[in-house]
């Protein structure tokens, strides 16, 4: 493997023990797993999860959807409000595969059900405590939005969707518990009125660690197949399940500073990071690379700033000397989703 | 002009006085104008400085040098420290057009001087006070490397290059100047030693506002060909100067939050933003977008947060129901340069 430029590396037989885990969770809760494709927006890894049995999957936006309908995929919820700006884009593809899309309001369903003339499937989005999109539990026109689909012959409705972005900024298993069983006492309304209606939920860090995902009916988790820092510091996952490592060429040393620069920056890894006191940002851990492997993050060693193309890493002073221009190192990336967007043009799989 | 989906939109009026503007200051201190072209990485924005008579420039990658080579520009500085990894691409490039490029290390340039067969321009880095990379004014491993240099018929020493990043924390003209004659002092030592060299010096911030350009003999600024709301918070240039906004469609409407939700999130404008006290951060300003045209910054109104397809926007009560989802608004990014590397494959210039 010669690495010149920056390179997302993704470990496969680790891509396949997250993937395993997760159908395993997915199984035993006795739910659908429709896992999001937003993380690797990769044919050949989608191909992975499609050798294990999956063959209903998540995006996030109309152009991801027709990319894995291209590729095969017939079965695609796009998790993102409705954009009415691609209509167009959304009955053709609902000519082509089951599609469903998510809705949050009055206004988008009205100009939707005017013009549809094949069938589509309909998530209402519900806002469980994210703060992002979607309607609250209580909401009045919840009840209109699926008046409108049911008088609609070709709109179907699928549920309630939601996604619990504020495990994001949870940490440890407790307090993201706390948010699943909240939201599962608010879903309890619409579950009763609506009994037939899906409750579809999705984020990594709950469907990593909660126990209670036996109260919904699909889930749509997407950064496990990667994992990242950020979720080592939720208390996703572990340090070695994160299958994914951008490779950067060192590019300068500088002994009296103890720093290395890289080329590998802002264009590659993103601006991501985590902050601590003391004006300290992590933009990435740091692992030797060599024999074609990624070794284990290395001690006080982490990515302290990124320019357009250049990284810094600080490194103690007994470690600094061991490297040269010309060396490869990898970075374990903040957030896996980014890096990977970044580098889906530069990627490889073994 | 249809929009559905996050378009990076140029406005091409305001690019061409920011080119004039800065090749005016160029001229007046009659300094090399050698432009950074990676903010645009675009042919069509390179072809209207090629017309206005510019036809040396700076890029940050082996990669970027590779494509404008490709479209005809014949003398290219990487400024950017030398990847050995690389060096196969950077001897071919060599051989095709006038290529300068950079290093900060005796172990760097004895690498590059074993192999190298083809003319090839070297400058070296010097850190002034940004501390990314370069050596220090007083480094003796200067000297060891221009005898190297010297040795070696096919290297040629160009000079040494700086880059005040320093200048993108500075606030306002006297805190920039400051910065500029700082570095100036310190040049004066390497200028008396050797009298040839060029002094290559290269930020948006100074080359717009500073009075003591005169003293360098080259100018590399890249930027302000788009100019951003990170050169609006320095000081560097007005509102009316930023010459790029992306476009997203409304998606969602939460009145009673004053929020909208774009279709545009951290993999079309970066995660780049601007904080301040009391948690806020800034991702961007806001326009509307009609009759194909951008308006001024809506008043209390900018771009709260960024996930991954979403944008979330803030915005006063009595504004809020003006907007409808399918609507398009225009967002001014934060840094222009990672936004438009996001968006180059969907770009209008008009």
């Amino acid at each position: 493997m010669r690495i010149s430029e920056p390179t997302l590396l993704i470990n496969k037989s680790k891509v396949e023990k997250n993937i395993d885990k997760m159908i395993g969770r997915a199984k035993k809760c006795d739910t659908i797993f429709r896992p999001h494709f937003k993380t690797h927006q990769s044919i050949a890894i989608g191909e992975v999860f499609r050798e294990k049995g999956v063959d209903k999957i998540t995006v996030s936006s109309v152009a991801m959807a027709e990319f894995f309908a291209e590729a095969g995929w017939g079965d695609i919820t796009i998790a993102f409000p409705l954009n009415l700006a691609e209509l167009d884009k959304i009955y053709a593809l609902a000519k082509k595969i089951n599609l469903n899309i998510l809705v949050d309001s009055l206004y988008s369903i009205n100009f939707l059900s005017k013009y549809i003339t094949h069938s589509l499937g309909v998530f209402i989005k519900i806002d469980i405590g994210y703060h992002r999109c979607g309607l609250d539990f209580d909401n009045e026109d919840i009840m209109k939005i699926i008046d409108t689909i049911n008088k609609h012959k070709h709109l179907f409705f699928c549920g309630f969707l939601g996604h619990a972005g504020q495990n994001y900024n949870a940490r440890g298993k407790h307090e993201i518990e706390q948010n699943v069983l909240r939201a599962i006492e608010q879903f309890e309304d619409l579950r009763k009125k609506f009994p037939g209606a899906l409750i579809s939920w999705g984020d990594t860090p709950s469907c990593s660690i909660s126990e209670n995902l036996g109260y919904f009916d699909e889930l749509r988790p997407g950064n496990f197949v990667y994992y990242d820092v950020m979720q080592y510091h939720i208390g996703s996952c572990d340090m070695e399940e994160i299958a994914v490592t951008v490779l950067c060429p060192v590019v300068s040393v500088n002994v009296s500073r103890s720093e290395l620069v890289i080329y590998g920056g802002s264009v590659h890894l993103s601006k991501e990071f985590i902050a601590a006191d003391n004006n300290f940002k992590l933009f990435g851990y740091v692992t030797r690379f060599e024999n074609n492997k990624c070794g284990k993050p290395l001690p006080g060693t982490y990515v302290s700033s990124l320019s357009q193309e250049h990284g810094i890493i600080k490194m103690p002073q007994e470690l600094i000397r061991t490297f040269n221009p010309g060396d490869i190192i990898g970075i374990l990336p903040i957030h896996s989703c980014l890096s990977a967007n970044l580098l889906k043009n530069n990627m490889i799989i073994r």
